[in-house]
């Protein structure tokens, strides 16, 4: 893409409204802009990496056996009804009248529409396991939305759902979910912990919450700093294997690592002194199973293999799409602005042109531009008629993790410079290697 | 994808609230699910067309130079107010009361919307020319919803707005959609006639309709033949170049192509009577021009090179993304179901074993489904315990376009069949030799 015909438009000054970083960094970065209370347009940067989220969350949840469908926004009362959920939920729920008069609402998340599907079309333990899923637009009347699409009404989420015969291959789905979701955010550059949870209004009995560690979360998170040396890294999981998900989820579960709400003093007393930590966390996801909760009210039964009726087996599980990049952009970031992993980035790879007309320049640039781009990345080329501080600024406000540099004194040199946004590192290389060596660096993604 | 593992919930009877062969076809094929009226969810198979048409039509705006966003479904009714169209929509507007008793609305469309952002943040006319779109979720309260997606309530649409100097600039926008819209229909093996139309609410100067023809379309449309030849191809477009796109539109609208809304009796007698066609049409999107219909009551305005402040020109183009899946099935379908278009189909090619359990039957399908995909092609292997009739009536009924049958008596002779959906034809072939052929459909897309 070539900034001239691109629509970033990016702010000088600091927005008032913004309380805390991301959202400060994603309105001055041109990324949202809201458009009413706790809604937001998702600008084209924006909304280049909410996509990027989008499909590595759809990639793992099918590498894991996951089924992607869609759900539509807008629901009826009657199946919420049913569930007994229409009045618990509160203020929360967008409740919405049609011209006929009848009684819809704003999806804020999916167990009743998602069993009535199964219990429409399935019949046998012979159709099961299964785990459906899909991301969708939900709403929450949140009385105060506030950190921008940290805590917006209209979010994107992933939510699946498993059914399983029984509560051991109910526990599988499980695993293979928490392991699923480790691999999702290691691909986004993130640290994400899973800590044992309360369950709250869905109701659950085993539940992990997964946090990210940053200043501004909304919860107090103690931990084992052991669970920081964990990765999934390379390693083949094979998702069938019960033993292998077990096994990663034993790995991670077994250094302390709980929110406030089910914090344990003793235990946590327990870990050796210089282990011990404690920090703010954002919850970005979450795995429930809920056992026969919804199968039974609503009548989601199979036959199992001796013929009798009986309750599936249920869990849910999601991501917040949209909120991960707050979430991210909150733990990577610094003064100047944004700091994308490689694994999320809007563009791969930043063109700056520190002469815009100068013939070899411009030639240098468009070579660079055209190979990159042969090479299957994505460069953003800036191509305005600007001064270099202000071309600068913006490649370091929009945090794509490397900058190319173009100017007429280094090309006398043969060479450009290849800058990386998180150490602000430079070398100066000849323009193909400058090519190759980011090419190298998203090859190993 | 292996059937055993899959969800698709086919069903044997015709469901009795389908009026049209569309709707009938998706519910019995297992690709959608009513929610409430005019409100689906939508099952695996019909996902992922879904997003194979969406796909295509990112594609294909992008290739335009046209700028992805995402605009969210609810919105505040106060830009409804200054465009003075939130009383002019009557009921099909879904109107929404929040918590704090605000009046919002869910989107039908996002002129409002689209106008807000660019005068906010454009001021000059060397930000010009600019195209935003997005592919979101909008909904319209129809009195009666009816025909599946082909008119339902909740349903996806792309539309696009582009934000010009002047008329001259805005009809090559306006161009230019025409030539994206034909090469997205045509990667979809559709037929669509762009035909001049009526401007409806959203008011306009200049409006084509895109019509596919189908015994099932709700207007009438009355057209010379001699544009059912017209093709784009493999001509290459300079989406850039004014006069290249104004030939193309051109060559489309020389035709005689008229709805009854629009339709004028003594040019359409002035085509040779062997030419004169009249048949019924499915709209599948529209391209508008509306000059400064918003801009002006908004107040999006830029500085021209005169340093004057001008209303921009705008046009709003829309796709009925979930309409089509409807489209493409009335246009084309068979007794025995679904025959999808390669550019759509949701897998490339099925697998039917004829004798689950035969090792050798086992093996030859495993390693088709292995060498398919390691192709980069989806296959859907039936594996289930099914007897061979049943397996291919569900072929059948889901439309994959091309089929491979594997048994044991075709195994003896080292061949396997493979059968196309559309004709019906068969051919007997070595499994490598079946495997290159499906190959080189694909790649000639």
């Amino acid at each position: 893409m070539r900034l001239s015909r691109y629509f970033l438009p990016v702010l000088k000054e600091n927005p008032s409204e913004a309380q805390i970083v991301s959202h400060r960094l994603m309105l001055r970065a041109g990324m949202i802009k809201q458009s009413s209370a706790g809604i937001y347009s998702w600008l084209p940067l924006g909304f280049k990496v909410l996509k990027n989220i989008e499909n590595i969350v759809h990639e793992e949840q099918v590498r894991a056996g996951h089924i992607p469908m869609l759900m539509p926004t807008l629901q009826s009362a009657d199946l919420w009804r049913e569930s007994g959920r229409y009045d618990d939920y509160g203020e929360e729920m967008l409740r919405i009248t049609d011209r006929h008069g009848r009684d819809m609402l704003y999806g804020p998340t999916n167990e009743e529409l998602i069993t009535d599907i199964f219990r429409s079309h399935v019949g046998s333990y012979k159709d099961l396991p299964l785990t459906l899923y899909h991301i969708q637009w939900k709403f929450r009347d949140e009385i105060r939305p506030r950190f921008g699409v940290m805590r917006g009404r209209e979010f994107l989420m992933k939510d699946g759902y498993n059914f399983d015969i029984d509560y051991e291959n109910a526990m599988h789905a499980y695993n293979r979910h928490m392991v699923s979701y480790l691999r999702s955010y290691e691909r986004m550059g993130l640290q994400a912990i899973p800590m044992r949870a309360d369950s709250g209004p869905i109701g659950g009995e085993d539940t992990h919450e997964f946090l990210v560690l940053a200043d501004t979360g909304e919860s107090e998170v103690f931990y084992d700093s052991a669970i920081l040396d964990l990765k999934i890294g390379d390693r083949v999981v094979d998702f069938d294997n019960w033993d292998d998900c077990a096994a990663i989820c034993k790995e991670w579960t077994t250094p302390y690592a709980r929110t406030d709400e089910t914090h344990d003093e003793a235990a946590f007393n327990a870990i050796p002194e210089e282990r011990r930590r404690t920090s703010r966390g954002i919850e970005v996801g979450q795995i429930f199973y809920f056992g026969t909760k919804y199968s039974e009210p609503m009548g989601a039964t199979v036959q199992n293999s001796e013929g009798q009726k009986v309750p599936v087996h249920m869990g849910s599980h999601g991501i917040g799409v949209s909120r991960l990049l707050g979430a991210i952009i909150e733990a990577s970031h610094d003064d100047k602005g944004i700091i994308w992993p490689e694994g999320v980035t809007p563009y791969h790879c930043g063109i700056v042109n520190l002469k815009q007309g100068d013939a070899e320049a411009d030639a240098a640039c468009e070579a660079l531009y055209a190979s990159l781009t042969a090479l299957g990345l994505e460069p953003l080329y800036d191509d305005r008629n600007e001064r270099a501080g202000g071309k600068f600024a913006t490649m370091d406000l929009i945090g794509l993790p490397w900058r190319i540099t173009v100017g007429p004194r280094g090309l006398k040199n043969g060479v450009v410079e290849l800058t990386s946004r998180r150490t602000g590192e430079s070398e100066e290389l000849p323009p193909e290697q400058a090519i190759e060596k980011v090419a190298q660096i998203y090859a190993k993604r």
